[in-house]
């Protein structure tokens, strides 16, 4: 785990509510989406694909943060901040799935059949913040 | 009502969810804060104060970002971009305290006595997303 974040809220790191991350568009600008995310050991994953805005951005930029809400307790969250260390292609949809199991128990995301052009986005925390 | 929204979407404006608020710090790094707003009829509003972050970030650029969720749906929601066209003082915390009683349903916020540094964030939309 992480030692960034606080043994109180590591519980958030693997539970399922969305990350709203918030990356930087072409002149600097915050863009902020509601992302699912997965929990390594050591690093966020988010599944995206090479022609998503978000992708274009952490490729230019890794500077990202996020928000990651209790789903049964929103007045209790951690803000992250990182960056992105790898964006690694995932033909398979290798990850996605993972997603579809872990948000909607299903074997596989079932709103996509082409994975040809996804991604695995690896972020590393470097400060959090907890509330609640 | 902004037309920059969808009319499908309006409602958000209004919902009690969280506003993810995404903003520049320092080095032009993204921060998120999820916040509780409001709609005034043309602009968001965000109650802060004159010592936080979020507060400094903007006064410094003013783009911010920011996603919207439903709160009885977590997958209908609108991502939002757009500029802080003000921050005013709000001794009395005017806004505080009707954030209390939209949220909390409570007439005055009861976490904080002091409202001298309160500040009032109004937020003018310029590009919207929406989904679900």
């Amino acid at each position: 785990m992480t030692d960034v974040i606080p043994q109180s809220h590591q519980d958030l790191l693997t539970a399922s509510g969305f990350l709203h991350m918030a990356s930087l568009g072409p002149e600097g600008e915050p863009q902020v989406h509601p992302v699912w995310y997965d929990w390594d050991g050591s690093h966020l994953l988010v599944s995206s694909t090479g022609a998503r805005q978000k992708t274009k951005n952490v490729e230019r930029d890794g500077r990202v943060a996020g928000s990651i809400l209790d789903p049964e307790n929103p007045y209790r969250y951690v803000e992250v901040r990182g960056v992105v260390e790898t964006v690694d292609p995932d033909p398979t949809g290798t990850l996605i799935h993972q997603l579809a199991k872990k948000y909607l128990d299903q074997d596989r995301y079932p709103w996509e059949d082409d994975n040809s052009d996804r991604v695995i986005v690896r972020i590393r925390i470097q400060k959090a913040n907890t509330m609640g």
